[in-house]
C-alpha cells in the first residue's frame, strides 16, 4: 500500500502518524468517540484513510494510541472471556489488579481518570469509548446484561479510587491476594446471570 | 460563654464563624485533618477555642463546614448501625444512593470527588477524614475489620463514579430500585465478617 500525500506536503511516515494522532485527538475531544470516522481523522490530517489503517487498524487502536491508554480492550477480551464461566470474577480482578500494580499502566491510567473526573469532554470520550470497545463486546461474550458489567466494572473502579487515588487505609497498602479473595466473589456475583 | 476576642477586633459572631471556617480550611489543607487541633484553628483565627467549640462542637463539624459538605458522618452511622444486622448492606446502598439523587448534596459530594481526584493535599484531608469520622466508628459499630469495610465503600464510590461522573449507560438512568437489587448483598457480603 502506498500511502497518498497531497502535493506540496513532504511528511514522511512519522510525521504522518504524529498528525494522524493530533487529528484523532482534537476529534474525539471535539465530536466523542461515537461520531469520529476513521474517514474523519484522515481527512482532518489531510491523508488517505488507508494510511490511518495502515498504521491502526481500526478507531479503537486509534483512540487508544492518540490517548496513549496502556491497554488494548481487542487484545484483553478473550482473557476475561475464556476459561471456566466460574472464575470470570477471579480472572477480572486479577487483570485489573495487575494491570494497576504496574507503574507503566497505572500512571497513564491515573492520568486518565484525573481528567475524566474534571472534564467532561474526556467523560464524555471516555463513556463512548468503555461503552463501544468493552461494555458491548463482553456483554455479548458473558451472555449478561450490560447493567450487570457496568455494576461490576464498578466495583473495580471504586476500588481503584479508594486504593490508589484516595489512598485509604488499609486498602492501600492491603495484600494484592487479600483483595482477590474480597472482589472476586462479588465481580462472580455481578456477571452471574442468574444471581437474584 | 463569652467569647474571648483580643482588644481592637471588632470581630461580631459571623465574621468570627467566618474567619473560624477559613483558619479552618488554611490548616486542614496545610497540614491533614489528623494534625489540625481545635486549639490551632482558634490560634490561626485569633479566637478563644471555646468559641471554636461554641460554633461547632467538634473538630469533625469544624471540618464539614469548612468544606461545606453536605453531610455529618456523626448524623449518618446510627442510620446505618442501627437496625436488622442482616440488612445494613441494602441500608448502606439506600442511604448512598439517596445521598447522590438530591442535587442539594450531590453537586458539593461530586465537587470534592473531583478536587480529591487532582489535588493531593485534599486527598489527604478526605482520606484522613474519611478514616476517623466513618471507618473507625463503622468499624467498631459493625465488629468487621476496616479492609472490609473500606472495600464496600468502594462498591458505593464506583458506583458514583461510573453513575455520575462518567455517567455510563445503563448505570447512568438505571432505576434505583434495581441498582438496590444488585448492590446490597454485595454491600452485605462485604459487611458480613464471617464470609469467606
Amino acid at each position: 500500500m502506498t500511502p497518498t500525500r497531497r502535493p506540496g506536503r513532504r511528511a514522511g511516515p512519522t510525521e504522518s502518524r504524529g498528525e494522524i494522532l493530533a487529528a484523532a485527538r482534537r476529534l474525539f475531544a471535539e465530536r466523542g468517540y461515537d461520531a469520529t470516522t476513521v474517514r474523519a481523522i484522515a481527512q482532518e490530517a489531510e491523508v488517505d484513510a488507508a494510511l490511518v489503517h495502515h498504521f491502526f487498524g481500526t478507531k479503537e487502536r486509534v483512540f487508544v494510541a492518540a490517548l496513549e491508554l496502556p491497554i488494548q480492550p481487542a487484545e484483553l477480551l478473550p482473557q476475561l472471556v475464556g476459561g471456566p464461566r466460574d472464575e470470570v470474577g477471579e480472572r477480572f480482578a486479577r487483570l485489573f489488579l495487575a494491570l494497576w500494580r504496574d507503574p507503566a499502566t497505572r500512571s497513564p491510567l491515573l492520568a486518565l481518570i484525573r481528567s475524566a473526573t474534571t472534564n467532561r469532554q474526556v467523560a464524555a470520550m471516555v463513556r463512548q469509548f468503555i461503552t463501544a470497545a468493552m461494555l458491548g463486546p463482553l456483554a455479548g461474550a458473558l451472555g449478561v446484561p450490560r447493567l450487570r458489567i457496568v455494576t461490576a466494572a464498578s466495583q473495580l473502579v471504586g476500588l481503584v479510587m479508594l486504593r490508589y487515588v484516595i489512598e485509604v487505609e488499609p486498602l492501600a497498602s492491603a495484600d494484592e491476594e487479600e483483595i482477590v479473595r474480597l472482589i472476586a466473589p462479588v465481580i462472580q456475583r455481578h456477571l452471574d446471570a442468574e444471581s437474584p
